[in-house]
């Protein structure tokens, strides 16, 4: 794979400050043009933007020659403080790099955002972050979780991690930071999407988890430069990068309105599966993931097994179908059931009144005498039936 | 309405007898000849039957005549121990009844059943017992249910019965019992399908409560005559009426193989909606309810509202949208929403710096900072704008 032009580095990182996340226009006109020469076109075209007067590109059909002049009057503030050499010397200090659609390690969810895919990612970590994107699933939810929501969400980004998935999240405190450190308690994989510049981690506390999983495989990425804030804004733009890149999504507890559940809509909106974990309807933690279960928009999923059954293939990451325990009388026909059921457990009776009680014909009660003797569920006294298992009188109604 | 002749009550009565619940050769044959006719027949071929000599029936096709045979000899030991006028007797003596289609009382969901609905009804209670079901919600469960259960069962079982539907359930001990008596203790009403007959209450230590929701206003009901045991095999059969006569099914606490599975599964083939509780995962007795949420078969309800919203019309029983409290910035446009994103919350920002950390025009922030200001979520300091509100900030992360 062929490193991309230094110039292609700088001009995507120069579109990645001129840009807020998530707009189109910038992300339209460079896939149009090339992000090096939509960035010498903006230059050109600076002046007469300043002037309020309308401009056109290469490309842009003159319909949209009014947005492309609105959106570049959005970029100019930014053009003339513009230095991308500068951002990409403090990513190197921080030992970080950029990555670009051009280049080797870029995620091939993203190309599903189509002209909101991200200009560029500011990453610390793992250089192939395709590959470790390849398989992945994100866990996410609320920040003020209970300690159910912690217990959960730690069984399950563990068992996603121990089998070899890696667990996104987004680096917050809450469900995401418990996800970050399972996934590295099981010696898995795990990446953090920022809404801020990668050289500012957010929130502060969680600054030594998102230098650690950086160092264990993982990485830390965000879309927008060093020394971006990390706004309201930016953190819903975010949160479409977690739902791209992931395989599936996963929102472990979120309140009744919760980031979590627009990370949900994104992970939807593109056509990935969304799993949900319940918890007690006397929760409020809980209540944004019953809106999804209710409204359908994902799925409902208790374990980790479960969560890799939302991205799997059968035979391989399927989950085992769990089984209650197996009790006597389970599989056989609806006759020996009713002659079963009509056994008595202490005084024998006799083939006429075992007829009468299940409803059977005598040949028919006679018949399924002898197998339910062969089962050891049946047994002759005098001239007599009777049951030889009491276990299936005391649970023998139906509820458990 | 006309009460039917004594003597369709005496065949329905004997029917009941003589078939067990369910057997659909019993009901094609009382619904082809009619119950009487069909009694009479029984009885004018019992002769050949018992000389294994194959029988017919008017209205019954050749091609089934085998599996009329077969179903005759299941009836005949049961024929000569027939005596419906003092199964009628032991009723009366109860206070009950029976209802059969013919009379007024027999409810409607039970045409659903076609060939496998119940001979006839054996109540205490309630005479017009299809009025009491025209609106009516199952809600069923675990006997073994937890307290988390109980609470949960109190609240919507109540919830349900204040709003004038009437609850219906098994009986039984855990979920059932405690749906029956938060409808009593919310003056509504309540029905109970028992699985033996209605002369031997079962489980008995709920005797009580069972003779307390026949006395306001609900109804103990069977398809089984007096003295009948309930087996395993009839509680199963007793589910699929359950399901039939309540215009949805809700299971609020059910282990992984549970009986209230099995109502849920007869009230999906009917065609009924059927809900479930979620519940916390970690909890043995929700995993059934999360196996019928997971495998699509019922949808997620978390209180009574959302209970009335499976049966419901549109205005008079659907649940309200819950909704989480209003926040400053709720409603803004992308605009306004990055413009306030870039506000300062101390040291105030020009137009200038403004629309470079909002990647907007000057003339956009502008307009957007008179706006803002109207809102009462801006202010002028100096030469420069500052927030006014502080809550913003420290619940700007879109994670909640």
């Amino acid at each position: 794979v062929n490193r991309p032009a230094p110039e292609v580095l700088h001009a995507r990182a120069a579109w990645s400050r001129l840009a807020e996340p998530g707009d189109t226009v910038a992300g339209a006109l460079v896939a149009s043009l090339g992000p090096v020469e939509a960035l010498s076109w903006l230059r050109e075209v600076a002046p007469a933007i300043r002037c309020e007067e309308g401009v056109g590109a290469a490309g842009v059909p003159p319909s949209a020659a009014a947005q492309l002049s609105a959106a570049a009057r959005r970029w100019l503030p930014r053009l003339e403080a513009l230095d991308p050499v500068r951002d990409l010397g403090t990513l190197e200090r921080l030992g970080g790099f950029i990555l670009v659609p051009e280049g080797p390690g870029w995620p091939t969810g993203l190309a599903d955002l189509g002209a909101a895919a991200p200009l560029c990612l500011w990453v610390c970590g793992a250089p192939r972050l395709d590959l470790l994107l390849d398989r992945s699933v994100a866990i996410i939810g609320a920040r003020a979780c209970t300690a159910y929501g912690e217990h959960v969400t730690a069984e399950v980004a563990g068992g996603v991690a121990a089998a070899g998935w890696t667990v996104v999240s987004g680096g917050a405190y809450g469900v995401d930071a418990v996800a970050h450190r399972a996934a590295l308690a099981s010696d898995g994989r795990t990446v953090a999407f920022l809404a801020g510049g990668i050289d500012r981690p957010y929130p502060a506390g969680n600054a030594r988890l998102l230098r650690a999983l950086a160092d264990a495989g993982g990485a830390v990425v965000s879309e927008v430069p060093p020394a971006s804030v990390p706004s309201k804004v930016r953190f819903l733009q975010r949160n479409r990068l977690i739902a791209a890149v992931s395989r599936a999504t996963v929102v472990v507890e979120a309140a009744w309105r919760s980031g979590a559940l627009n990370t949900a809509a994104h992970a939807a909106g593109l056509l990935r599966p969304v799993g949900a974990v319940p918890g007690p309807v006397t929760s409020a933690a809980s209540a944004g993931c019953h809106r999804l279960l209710r409204s359908g928009s994902a799925v409902c999923v208790t374990d980790a097994s479960e969560v890799l059954d939302l991205v799997g293939s059968i035979g391989t990451d399927l989950a085992a179908e769990p089984r209650g325990p197996q009790r006597p009388g389970d599989g056989l026909s609806l006759e020996l059931r009713r002659a079963l059921d009509a056994l008595p457990v202490r005084r024998p009776a006799d083939l006429d009144s075992l007829a009468r009680a299940a409803g059977l014909t005598e040949s028919e009660v006679r018949s399924a005498l002898g197998r339910l003797e062969l089962a050891g569920l049946a047994a002759r006294v005098g001239t007599g039936w009777c049951r030889t298992n009491v276990l299936i009188v005391s649970d023998g109604t139906g509820q458990v």
